[in-house]
């Protein structure tokens, strides 16, 4: 790993780093919050947060705030690109809700998608794997899952389908149930192909009722969201959840749109909510 | 005034607007912060911020995570963009540190510059006599001003020049100094010409040394501060605030550079200590 950049904030430090990728087949940047914390000698906990659509690393770290609280608790934050960059495929930069960019953190199956849209694998076990062995002061026994929208989606399946790696899971505004939903559609269409049983395994709502899980789980979703009537279902989730008993808190917060100062607003609430399973 | 955007944050808003500028000649964006004090029916006081080279009024807004303590405090931030927009003059787009988006808070003097360039006029009297024609919460009596590099630079020289208009200035990485230094030289030179009298009148150092002013003050710099060997000379701002007098608290913040990293650490102590002024 190559640190490409480091800037002190709340006395610990913002990094983005690049390294070469097995799973994407790519070189990955990577962006790093370590707490004041880390520089005593002692491993910190770490909260994953997983990027929307159009994203990079750099906008959580710049827009989110979330740095002032993983300072306060003593938590790294580790944030992953959105998808592959640098390759060229066909049709990979027409549209942000596809290709660079927008990986929705599972492996593809379809060809040229195959070979480098991996972040399913990426995200949960080869960047673990990097970290555990880098010189880091990170505890990747202790590790929790945000994100937001296509990230929220992210941190929801990559949660469900590892449920002992991720002590407790949280999304803003996630793509609940991307079977339905047309990001979700397009998506799993384009990188999974037509086999609806294969994009059951990358849907929050579909994995919640297929295995019992119980991780604990928090979703904040803001009732003036632009994207709730079409693209999101928390109420599909919130379903799936009562069916399942899987431990779920949906919150709605009322005007609250689907941008980063819905984000910055609450992402101290889940600091705390982290904190709980990742401080004990 | 015309609202272009508005979304919800802290339990306030984060709002932008257009209007057209008598001083400028142009349509000005404006950013704007109403805490959920604002809602209640009192007017709130107003904290306005100045940004620096190549931002707009959304660079403050997005990275510095000031709405916290905004809302917490009841106090609402104003934020100008950093020049007129739309034009075209000779050259007005070449570069970051010359014209547009770099209107160093002065009113130009040399042609062409002088028919729009006037944000000293714009920022410390259009705006406030605009905002109180308008129907917002806000209370023009109670100001005070913070600004970033070319920023501060501006919340210092329109606090020094306008005693009795804010109460309280406070600035991160200011160019204190510009008529000593690159940035500023080049300013001042294209948009005062060569009469160094006249620079005087936008300089920080020279302003404080030429009149009594008991505004208190506050500046942070960071000690790994790319532009603090060649632009900034926050020791002659020291010097120029003993010899004349002013209170001016100045703290060096070991290891933290230029960025909104540096600033979103710090805006809380600045809300504080303008709160000691504002909300008295």
């Amino acid at each position: 790993m190559e640190r490409l950049s480091q800037a002190k904030m709340f006395g610990g430090f913002v990094e983005t780093y690049k390294h070469r990728s097995k799973a994407t087949g790519t070189d990955m940047t990577l962006g790093l919050y370590l707490p004041p914390a880390a520089s005593t000698g002692q491993r910190v906990p770490i909260l994953w947060w997983l990027s929307g659509l159009a994203c990079t690393e750099q906008n959580f770290l710049t827009k989110a705030g979330a740095q002032r609280f993983a300072a306060e608790r003593g938590i790294a934050l580790v944030v992953p690109d959105t998808s592959p960059r640098g390759l060229d495929l066909p049709g990979e930069h027409d549209s942000y809700d596809f290709g660079s960019g927008a990986g929705f953190y599972i492996d593809a199956m379809k060809k040229p998608w195959s070979e480098h849209y991996r972040m399913a694998t990426y995200v949960s076990e080869e960047l673990p794997s990097l970290l555990r062995s880098t010189k880091l002061p990170l505890d990747t026994r202790r590790m929790s899952l945000s994100g937001h929208s296509m990230g929220g989606h992210g941190a929801l399946v990559l949660g469900l389908r590892n449920p002992t790696q991720y002590r407790s899971i949280s999304a803003f505004a996630p793509i609940c149930h991307p079977m339905e939903t047309p990001w979700g559609q397009k998506a799993f269409t384009g990188y999974l192909g037509e086999d609806r049983e294969c994009w059951s395994q990358y849907d929050a709502c579909e994995l919640m009722r297929s295995r019992e899980v119980k991780t604990p789980l928090l979703v904040d979703q803001g009732s003036a969201d632009e994207f709730l009537p079409t693209q999101l279902r928390p109420e599909h989730l919130e379903e799936a959840a009562q069916d399942s008993g899987t431990p779920l808190t949906l919150r709605y917060q009322e005007g609250y749109d689907h941008s980063y100062y819905f984000i910055a607003t609450f992402i101290g609430d889940h600091f705390a909510f982290h904190s709980e399973h990742l401080l004990s």
